[in-house]
């Protein structure tokens, strides 16, 4: 125990100051960060865009199960997710964070060594934020800038009758994963000499604990010339974000349910749980894939992804938003998502 | 009670909506603001400066003696005040809420009203942000972003020895507002039957509930052709910001006990709870007045201010930081500030 630090000992100055000794700085949009009043950003001709996102203790993560660096890469991950979403690069984050006083110096290294990372890995410049304390568990809220050339963001109000609608990645895993670890939790409670299960799991356990926004794919569009007509980031789920695209572009969509990219693991995960595998990918939510529109002339462009899926097509409104069968057969699709309240 | 409608009976795409249709937009640099995965921002030749805050029921404000309208006015006005300290021009806010399953939309909205009136009053788009639950109180983390020509942000590190140290309004007021709201609410504990006594301590008390980001004398600077060369918000306390700017600037600094500004309500506040007035004026906090420098050439410029107090003066490094008397005595200064941990 003696090894670590308790925040009273550095205070809230020296805890900013151990993060800011951290951090590296890598666009040269990011003029001044951490350390003033708010950091100076210079984008040049671009448009910036900017989201933000609040994780809690006890409502999006537990820490029984979620090592502290993979939530602060999470927490990066999620918000660069959602610039990826705009068809943008991101550039810069501020991270608040909130601190119970059980919390060590060593344990908040360990959040912004998951943080650092992430910024490292979708070369993203950490240039300011709050550090305070919190009565109860650990409260992460961030806001992530990016930039996007006049012309090139991507809303989800684009959508046009005939595109074809596409995924990237497969769906589902995530949220197997979170059983998986729920399960794992119960057992551990109930013996604590039992080791958890996981082995083969790693996929989709690491699709929970550790998911990655696809800039990858944005990347890949502009050297494909891809450019969505919508697009929106698979957070609460595949079915409530496909709503999201047809009530802002006033459409309506079909879904092809074999069409549906999922992987091995997690079926046999659903299997396991006696879930409904088709409820899983298109309810799950937290795969942070990317759901996105494009005319159909760019079809050729899209068949051969190894990564992307052509699930759908848009549709007329009035047609509503339909899951069909190999047989032709096709029901109203039905958007569960993530409730909050 | 039947008035009230609880969360769970519009869902957080139904708050989403109440909240959204309520905003209104006032930036040109505002391409797109709450609905989208991020919202687009397009700022032309400017820098953007950008800050964030969080604010935690319990530890930054008691809703016993603080309405959710007033609230959410400060929540805007803390980080307006930090675009300030800037010398930039706010432009545009995400706000992050988490809510306890007690809140009704009513309450949600009164907060939202607050932001509302903040938005308004320094001219900010509110375009995104977070809604999710929380298991215990209400916690509220803002991002804002401003705007400022290229060569025109002021940062804490460009005070030079000789140039004038200036502070704009009064301090302490927030420190012995937040007293009296304690000692009300205790008093109210102990006996319910109790009106609270505030009359005439309204404009301390107001200080404290309800602050506001001194965007007035940014404005005033430019009409004045002042840009101070270094600056920085007063929200841990006169003290601890003086030491940020001496320490990033690499000077030393004299302050004169008897320009210190101070209230009338504050000085017959602090007597009453015995405390020493100069402390509270040192280490008060939450102010959000701005402590910045000029150039001794600016004299002129800042002398006849009716909202300015010339009170001190920086000096060299080695010379550290001191509190001088009438008499010519100077005590080395500390800074208490607040401590989150």
């Amino acid at each position: 125990m003696s090894n670590y630090t308790p925040l009273s000992e550095v205070g809230e100055f020296g805890l900013i100051k151990r993060i800011k000794d951290k951090v590296e700085l890598r666009n040269e949009s990011t003029i001044k960060g951490i350390g003033d009043d708010a950091a100076i950003i210079e984008p040049g001709e671009k448009q910036i865009v900017v989201t933000s996102d609040m994780l809690l203790e006890g409502v999006h993560f537990d820490l029984t199960f979620c090592p502290l660096k993979h939530l602060g890469y999470k927490a990066v991950a999620v918000n660069v997710s959602d610039i990826a979403a705009m068809n943008a690069k991101p550039t810069q984050i501020t991270v608040n964070i909130a601190l119970g006083a059980k919390y060590t110096v060593e344990a908040v290294e360990e959040l912004y060594e998951g943080i650092s990372l992430a910024c490292e890995n979708y070369n993203v410049d950490l240039v300011g934020g709050d550090t305070t304390s919190s009565r109860t568990g650990l409260i992460i809220s961030i806001t992530a800038i990016g930039e996007v050339a006049k012309g090139e963001a991507v809303l989800r109000s684009g959508a046009q009758v005939n595109d074809l609608i596409c995924v990237t990645g497969d769906l589902g895993a995530a949220y197997l994963g979170l059983q998986i670890l729920e399960r794992e939790k119960q057992a551990f409670l109930a013996d604590p000499e039992m080791q958890p299960q996981l082995e083969d799991r790693q996929y989709i356990v690491g699709r929970q604990l550790r998911p990655e926004a696809r800039m990858d794919v944005i990347h890949d569009f502009k050297e494909r010339g891809i450019k969505p007509t919508s697009m929106i980031d698979v957070s609460d789920g595949l079915a409530s974000e496909l709503f999201h695209i047809c009530a802002q572009s006033n459409v309506g969509a079909t879904i092809y349910k074999d069409n549906l990219p999922v992987d091995e693991q997690t079926l046999e995960a659903a299997m396991e749980f006696s879930l409904d595998p088709i409820t899983c990918i298109l309810n799950g939510g937290e795969d942070y894939e990317l759901l996105f529109t494009v005319p159909l002339s760019d079809y050729d462009k899209v068949k051969n992804h190894p990564d992307l899926s052509i699930i759908g097509k848009i549709t007329e409104r009035s047609e509503g938003i339909n899951l069909a069968n190999k047989h032709g057969q096709s029901f109203p699709l039905k958007a569960q998502g993530w409730q909050h309240f």
